[in-house]
């Protein structure tokens, strides 16, 4: 299974990148799509009317896995007004003053709603880490140690069974693209037209750290999974195999929840009925 | 000793609300004071530069303990610019619709900074707990059972451990004001028509709850002090002792960290020896 629930390390070059040859159909895995993004519009409404979890979904790949048209075909039957979607770029000099989970936390979703983030406070353990940024990061020298990647683990786990305890649910998706589908979609950019503003000579750069990357995510993988807010590993290469996924995940953990429409009291109800009452007077 | 770093239990009751005897005199306590003032303008212009570090004072008490007087006392000597006060009131409809560390984590001091909390996240495990007011926090009825105050303990002393690896120093006073010393400044809020306006009838209220917060406090400074984020229980029935206390605490703790003017590198000196020079030729 690519669900990761902390209790056995994985190793990412034993995870498949593609679809089963079974499940590599377009036309199969887009109607599942469809349908998985019916029954999510009808669970949102209902964790919109409860207002009590909330759903939060966080996307994390190497350049060009798809984050964006997974993101877009997820939230595509979505009610926007439950919908918070959040890119995670360089941070800002005022979040570079704060603690790394500062800007992340600020911006997790509200209750009844489903929050995205493309990129995440992940970032402090996979590019500060493969590209040492950490020495930029205005820390006192006495609190960076060789400690601390695992430290920053146990954080951002105790951070996320912290949120749990409050009601918001955590999936973490990690889009495993192959190093040649990467390259093959980095051309198309170069290649075509209408994909030219999407290449930034910024990938080529990173594409030269795949290996560092891959085991930086094999680490915090590793390391920040858990039962309650588990990593999947996503096969990437085919796009619309990774959206099928990532739907029916999202539909069977809704699902799994107990969402209901609140239901009054009879206390309520008799109130209603007295409300119904004096409109009916008018 | 009231510093409180979670190595053995406290019992509230034993701990004292008035200065030693041969410590009342209110013209030395104010003259330590005004040296601790002193001394904390410098320490905190080194920190400001520095931007590393971050300090977080969080204060506690029960009404008319002193924590407003306190603050002013404190504070009088601080560059505002590097300086945030944050007073927690009730929390807002945005703030219920979130987890309950969302709305003081967003509040924490930038780098460099001294931030002050009146009241805090705290609050969630006092005056949550001693009128049970859980029931109204938005939760899933599935996250609310018998461990919900042990989790938030541990919960609060992940996240202050947490913010101590990212460079907060955080420091938690208790004003311990004796239940007679409480009456007597209730009394003159009444009475006397210059402090009126600080009367509030809530305080009579929340009097009469007196033990089940003493019970509240003490099982919250016992589980969430560490050596890193101490409970100091300040006896607050002399004024001006406790201030001289709590500005004694805060200056040893700020010299305890190594705050100095960031230094240049000597690449850095020729290039300001350059341009020393420019400006010399206009």
């Amino acid at each position: 299974m690519m669900m990761i629930d902390g209790t056995q390390a994985i190793s990412l070059k034993n995870m498949p990148t593609n679809a089963p040859k079974e499940d590599r159909d377009k036309v199969t895995n887009k109607a599942a799509v469809k349908a998985n993004i019916e029954k999510l519009t009808e669970l949102q409404a209902k964790m919109y009317a409860q207002n009590e979890y909330s759903l939060l979904l966080v996307f994390q790949a190497m350049d060009a896995a798809g984050k964006d048209g997974m993101i877009r075909s997820v939230t595509s039957g979505l009610n926007p007004q439950g919908t918070q979607v959040y890119s995670f770029k360089l941070p800002s000099t005022e979040e570079l003053d704060h603690d790394y989970l500062w800007r992340t936390h600020k911006a997790v979703p509200e209750r009844g709603r489903v929050g995205i983030f493309n990129r995440s406070y992940y970032e402090d353990v996979l590019v500060v880490r493969v590209h040492n940024l950490i020495k930029d990061r205005q820390l006192p020298d006495a609190l960076i140690d060789e400690n601390i990647w695992q430290n920053r683990f146990n954080d951002i786990k105790a951070f996320e069974a912290y949120m749990a305890r409050n009601g918001q649910v955590t999936l973490k998706f990690f889009l495993n693209v192959s190093k040649d589908e990467q390259k093959k979609r980095i051309l198309s950019r170069i290649d075509d037209p209408a994909k030219n503003w999407k290449f930034s000579a910024a990938d080529i750069k990173e594409r030269k750290y795949w290996d560092e990357y891959q085991a930086a995510y094999e680490d915090a993988i590793n390391h920040t999974a858990s039962e309650t807010s588990p990593w999947y590993i996503i096969p990437a290469d085919n796009k619309w195999y990774a959206r099928q996924l990532v739907s029916s995940i999202i539909v069977k953990t809704l699902e799994s929840l107990d969402l209901h429409y609140p239901e009054l009291s009879d206390e309520e109800k008799s109130r209603l009925a007295g409300y119904r009452e004096q409109l009916m007077k008018e």
